[in-house]
């Protein structure tokens, strides 16, 4: 991957060109890479699909709640040390008295799902799924282990925001972070963006077989935790729906946001670069509070390495090897990244229409992240 | 494996078939399998041996000390986050001070064994091993690792058990647990139980060849952390020792019981379910704090991934896929497997006299707990 | 590894042949061995070069620094439980207010390095890399992961021997351990020495060539976090750094001393042993607080298995195998070895002088310790 620069601007030919080739290599890729650096947006390109189209990005919408987290966090009305029940009483019960934010907001609370299951349903009404959580025993001794909370995070961490703010995730999120920067990220998307929303699409049953073939159990799971995390209906069924305009209405703050690229690159760029006239959002030192470390391992559930920090995802190479040191972001099922690499100046983002199997950040957006590091070192 | 169902009743017919199986593969198969569900006894064979037979349980006796433990909890009269201290002050050493129970009981406090070793002698008389464990500077910092205690955690709980309670452990088990219900567990197998013993048999030569040319090394280890576990002798030693009549007479809390399936799968269906005229053991919330993951990881010793609840094992797949979320239970290096799927209502009891490589839960026992499963979905 | 005595004596021979083989193989092997048995020095050794030559022993070196820590935690004046803090009170900074002393010095503060990286002349001077650690954000939460902190954990611990003690950790250590005993350690080698000092060599080309071969990848990492740890440049610029002059006076605490194997194995002989007419330095009580696991698991940066007790290196399977339970040391990139097992007597030093890939202990070393074991058992 070269860097061909001219009066020491960095070219990003490299990263078009290998977007590109994706799209030769499959006529039917449909896709959208927005690129800031240093506050500046370098690239920005779509295929298959306008630049303002917007898709279902999943567990992306994990990052977008961590920014109102950290806005929390720096104001100092949330402390991620302190144990959750100081801002939700009612969280006390059930042996979780001295669980703490930063364990609760990283996967290692034992909270992936309810006994008895959660309908979906429940999960967009909120109310009564808090009440669920709060009376919940751990599934594992918090701390002593950690699985992806896949749903449930944004139903406690939209709790925690009612709690100390008042308002709900979404509201928070569209009035602090998104509104006044004219960020094109919708947590609850309204009817008036409709036309511009494009269905996430599943993969092709050849991509299915041929998958099946390559890895047989990829998607067998084997560990009956993992199926704690989502109601039944398990992971098809969510990517059913994720089309759906009731649920794309909601924007759960786990999983229920749609996105553009620029939306993605432009939420990861407002944290640390003045954005449509309004100052960056976060200090440096809330960053590093919040893309810290919080839990390193191998996940129950899946079995495979994760590291997160505060609801972020931070790198963990092979598995997500998406940026450097003091990188954080989240991927979607349906294929999305969006991520922040200070060191770089990056902030990036990328949607795919068609989920690549087995599901998460899509292989190519991790080539195109490395492609525009390469450019920049 | 199909359900065939009468009227809402689930049928059998597959697992008694796939026992039925194992016996005609191998004529020298012995097997007791006995199951409950919803506190109906629904499966009952024996194969070899007669269904009142007694074999020697091995580690499924520390599903038995597990009770104990839980009644205590149930009781008010053990707290799992206390500090071991508050119950036994000379634990209190050698910075121990601050080990909880819900450590101690999970195989975290670093107590495998004692520097020097001890014996058979020593671990079955129980003072003066208690003392050397009291004394005993951890071999890891507690909490920070784990490993398998294979022996010393029921002198552990035991120890626990009398400075709580002033019974023994053997004494509270027999007079709260299997007296009153007429469970066929005995830790402590009186003489007039003997006639009824099948001794523990070690694999054949022939096993034991095709074992190792198809996993070189498997018995090899290689960290010396396992030997601390068990007194000079080894593994081979303790195969030979439960056939001992004095040893049988004992009933040591971690290894020393003897049952048929029947009772194992009484001892389980008891704590949830009348039995013999008696009253359910344990409330659903005592058991959720019993079976909650204490902790899950790959052990030190032998590297393998194992999950621990309180004293009981949890699945830990493909290792232990023996149930499903919440299932709890305990299998002994001889074979057998005992436990308690209270989303499906199953309690479980299976022996076997010959053991099967490499110890351990015997694939069978597992291959026969997804069978009943199976009927019941 | 045939064991001869005569009269209970053991002979050394196969050890001896073992090290006469390496030689006979690769005619340009030139390393050292001492072992010492039960306070006796009954291997020694020289193949290339002479038996007091001064080899760059890199990490070896923390085992030195082990010894200063050893002490102060023996005079009661270091509580390896106690916050960092209280000995160091800048350390309170960034979210480290309650790190502990065993977490510091078992690699698991999260302070491999720090924002913007770290020059040699910035380790070497000391005080300004101190101020840096004690104001760095751990890169993870402290206790929740560990990464091998390859320089910065000398810097750290001899900032905590300096604020308790007064004296620098070099100093410390030539005072109280090696000037007494006369051990040939050198923790700041004086010109005086200079005249014994070999080079520290690089593999040759064909080594280095056909490793990549077998092994591609294996110097590759992946994980950013690995090279955190060192100053730019890397690796390769270590190898060379340790053959300066400039370098090797300073003796820095994690990395710069300078060793024969006489004086590896003095070092650890004298911790339980008489030496040079001074009494042994450390009670066993002592050094089973040190030599106590403290971190067990996969390490964040290169992603292998490791163990820690206090600073010291503890046997870990396959990748570590020096020694059973209870032993401690340190290795060194360049291929040394340096350890105590107490429960055979031994005390063990190797130094190699050409770096025998992938790095860290050679594999002859761990050969000749499993032979010297096999002379004990």
């Amino acid at each position: 991957m070269g860097r061909i620069s001219v009066a020491g601007v960095p070219s990003y030919e490299s990263v078009t060109s290998l977007f590109e080739g994706y799209a030769k290599e499959d006529p039917t890729y449909t896709a959208q890479l927005c690129v800031h650096v240093d506050g500046e947006r370098v690239i920005d390109l779509a295929q298959g699909m306008g630049p303002d189209a917007l898709v279902p990005v999943y567990s992306s919408t994990k990052g977008a709640s961590a920014t109102v987290i950290s806005l929390l966090v720096q104001q100092g009305r949330l402390d991620l040390s302190a144990v959750v029940a100081e801002y939700w009483p009612e969280f006390a019960q059930a042996g979780k008295e001295s669980v703490t934010v930063r364990q609760l907001l990283s996967h290692q609370a034992g909270l992936p799902g309810v006994d008895g299951g959660f309908s979906w349903e429940e999960l967009l009404a909120h109310g009564q799924m808090a009440e669920r959580l709060a009376a919940q025993r751990p599934f594992w001794a918090p701390g002593q282990a950690f699985m992806y909370h896949g749903l449930t995070i944004g139903t406690l961490a939209d709790e925690l925001v009612r709690r100390i703010d008042g308002r709900t995730m979404t509201e928070a999120f569209q009035q602090e972070v998104t509104g006044p920067r004219g960020i094109d990220f919708w947590m609850g998307t309204p009817e008036s963006e409709d036309h511009r929303c494009v269905e996430a699409l599943p993969p092709t049953a050849e991509e299915l077989t041929s998958f099946l073939q390559e890895s047989p159990g990829a998607l067998g799971g084997g560990d009956a935790l993992g199926a704690l995390s989502i109601p039944a209906g398990g992971a098809l069924d969510l990517l059913a729906r994720v089309n759906d305009p009731g649920f794309r209405r909601v924007g759960q703050p786990a999983a229920g946001g749609l996105s553009s690229a620029r939306g993605l690159a432009a939420l990861y760029a407002g944290l640390r670069h003045d954005l449509g006239g309004v100052p960056r959002l976060l200090t440096e030192d809330t960053i590093s509070q919040m893309s810290q470390i919080q839990v390193a391992g191998t996940e129950l559930g899946t079995g495979l390495p994760a590291r997160f920090g505060v609801m972020f995802q931070v790198p963990c190479p092979p598995r997500w090897s998406f940026g450097g040191v003091g990188a954080f972001g989240h991927d979607g099922a349906g294929g999305s990244l969006a991520f922040c690499d200070p060191r770089l100046g990056i902030a990036f983002g990328y949607t795919v229409q068609r989920l690549p199997l087995p599901g998460g950040m899509d292989k190519r957006a991790v080539e195109l992240a490395r492609a525009v590091r390469s450019c920049l070192r």
